[in-house]
């Protein structure tokens, strides 16, 4: 095992959701695929200096008082295309928001350089705010999504990508035949699977891929049941992951249910056309009947849950409280751009004024909002092993923090600690802060 | 009239709730007390380069497409000495807050050294982030307090600033007899009287002073009857404002009606002791009567919604569409440290998420929320003759907002235009496009 970068520090992460984990003065090291090979905390410094010294060849880096490690962040659900017109239009009653933005912007998708151009900036905003891995959703374009595997794969970011399904209940410009959704998503299954040989051609890499394909429905609404089905079956063939949305309105819930009356909720819709599996993600599931959980918990199905995006479009606000203690598998999302933020810190800000305004009796707690943001997005997408916390054989995805970086949001005064000053990073600090983005070892690549 | 700077491009504001108004191609003129002397839209470059020219020995400066100047922010809420541990603790009951965060740290501004440390760092933030006009709550410290007044005068904020009075119920070093805390209060009054003589010895501003004493109980609970008669007596004879907090929560709304049984509510409570006039600003108004709404508007007092806050405390939502309605002067507040946020633009996004939390089908709307943080800012302080919008007449205190800024927080993309850019810039900029801060005329005196 060939030793390549090694870190002495402070690292704080959330293995648990009744935990919040400084470890001080720890000794990280990592070998040459970026994965942990010791975790040593209480190290006084000439122990480090010490440890270091044994690594030959290795980068070295010693922190200071105002750097720590946090897990990188996990953003269980992000409209790439959506990045375009992040901010725009909250005044507009829904319907014409999709109208006269999200349709029309889209479109806008079949020229695959226009893609390219916002799929740039909205992957580099997301990584820049601490995003090391997210589940994406692109529009129908097959050309436009490789060009946002070559966006994702360019910058380093650990990502699902998915090229979207609608073949019903959308607007023309955006529906496709039955046949070419299928066509083009097996297609774009193979694209990936093709990029990802071109980056480890003799299969030496010990861990999955970085970029994984994942199916994606839009929702149940803009697909029939034949496309539904199809898609998994395809979802089976390759092993690989589904997202979708889930009951994020009223009027949403009501229309799928007319569409679809052989089912008896929401949920059942996606259960009983194949796609509620152990590697589904929903997005919101905000009006969740009991038994619709209890559908989720059986799957093992993962929920993202989108607070920001929730109150935006005035969807409600989820029971995060109730999924935890169901024990289903929930994490966060931005739901760029019905969340206006594409920082998984703001996330965790409005999820906690969520659970507030929901019950301020039971509200979420910091260590359980820090594991939604990590390890509860890594086990939503499957990925508990891999990333989400330090552990010995995890992948090293991390954001080194600088609270004390030129042009810090927040100050510091004579008394704080690291708890403190990580307690002012997660209520006050942003991307200013993130002072090093690492994906499995390796530092993102930010375009200039 | 010596005509001190000329601007041309965008300028944004809302004259009222329902009107957000971009005043495209305009030039702005001011004169040398930083008055907006003219306002004239829709020329050509051209015509304001001839403008220009004719307004000798003058700066002019002419915006460019990412350029656009809002109104300074209002904040009708802060705390000073607890922007120490902004951002912390906010896990904890709100006793254990206090005591273990609050109390200590405002005992410790008996150390004035301390203090102008703290200050002067609280005082950068909130202009970093666009606050030209602040009323702040110090402690009770006449030593620290005029610390306060040497950061803000330094720094160029407009500001109310109040020595906190506070002679029961409370943690025995930070308690005064009624004595002192007149006495004190008095000699503060005194001491920003002689400051404000120093800056303009020949009385020849036509503008007020920028700094102001205010009346300050730091709550009905925390003084005597008798303090609290005192305290109004000294706003009369003085003619300056009044601030302090009011419905909050309701245990406390509780404790305040057994301390004060000779009165019908808590609102009265401040009535009754002289304390409701047209200057008074009361923070939060989370759970009131409509009696207590009716004292309010019959009085013409005002109210701080400070959502951050309520929501960080868990101390319900104030319902501000109710207050817009029954046409009660309201403003925003970011209640820093029991909100952990220090900008105004944050605080225009959270009272949206509680309005909508509170009522998605009365939620407010952008043209409301600009209002609020800058306008109605401006009546709560008695200031809206004087600014809060651009018109003539008025001081010109503005921020001059950059979307395109190195490092700016938002992208834009072809299609955006000033509209789309100043929607991007309310709910995902932040203090980094704040590319200039006036405050009358003048640019805010950072420290480095
Ligand atoms: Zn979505
Ligand atoms: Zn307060």
């Amino acid at each position: 095992m060939t030793i390549a970068q090694a870190f002495y520090g402070t690292f704080v992460h959330a293995p648990t959701t009744k935990q919040l984990v400084f470890l001080k003065n720890t000794v990280l090291v990592l070998d040459r695929h970026g994965k942990i090979v010791s975790i040593t905390p209480d190290q006084s410094l000439e122990q480090a200096q010490a440890a270091f010294r044994a690594l030959e060849n290795s980068k070295t880096t010693v922190l200071n008082d105002n750097q720590f490690f946090v897990p990188g962040y996990i953003d269980t659900h992000i409209h790439a295309p959506q990045y375009a017109y992040c901010g725009i239009g909250h005044d507009m009653p829904l319907l014409k928001w999709l109208n006269t933005l999200t349709f029309p912007q889209e479109a806008m998708f079949q020229d695959h350089h226009y893609a390219r151009q916002v799929y740039t900036k909205a992957v580099a905003r997301s990584l820049r705010n601490g995003t090391t891995a997210a589940c994406w959703f692109a529009t129908i374009h097959l050309e436009a999504t490789k060009e946002l595997v070559k966006a994702i794969q360019e910058q380093g970011q650990r990502a699902y990508i998915g090229k979207v399904n609608m073949n019903q209940n959308s607007p023309d410009i955006l529906i496709e035949t039955t046949a070419a959704s299928i066509a083009d998503t097996r297609a774009f299954i193979e694209y990936v699977q093709a990029v990802n040989r071109t980056m480890d051609p003799d299969s030496t890499s010990v861990s999955p891929p970085l970029i994984q394909p994942i199916i994606t429905p839009r929702f149940a609404l803009s697909c029939t049941s034949d496309l539904m089905i199809q898609l998994g079956k395809l979802s089976e063939e390759f092993k690989i992951p589904i997202q979708s949305h889930l009951c994020e309105n009223l009027e949403e819930i009501d229309l799928t249910l007319s569409q679809f009356p052989n089912s008896t909720t929401y949920t059942g819709v996606y259960a009983d056309h194949g796609l509620l599996k152990e590697r589904t993600i929903m997005a919101h599931c905000v009006h969740m009947k009991d038994e619709e959980f209890k559908l989720m918990k059986d799957a093992g199905a993962s929920i993202s849950h989108c607070a920001g995006s929730n109150f935006n479009i005035k969807s409600g606000m989820a029971d995060v409280r109730k999924m935890l203690d169901l024990d289903i598998k929930v994490g966060l999302g931005t739901d760029v751009a019905g969340g206006y933020s594409p920082s998984i810190l703001d996330a965790i800000r409005t999820s906690r004024i969520c659970s507030i305004a929901r019950n301020p009796t039971q509200s979420l707690l910091i260590p359980e909002l820090f594991y939604l943001a990590t390890l509860g997005g890594a086990k939503v997408m499957g990925l508990g092993e891999t990333i989400g916390s330090f552990e010995v054989g995890k992948d090293f995805d991390a954001v080194l923090v600088n609270t004390a970086v030129k042009n810090s949001p927040l100050d510091s005064f004579g008394r704080d600690t690291v708890q403190t000053k990580f307690e002012k990073y997660l209520f006050v600090g942003d991307d200013r802060n993130h002072e090093r983005i690492f994906i499995q070892g390796r530092e993102a690549r930010l375009p200039e």
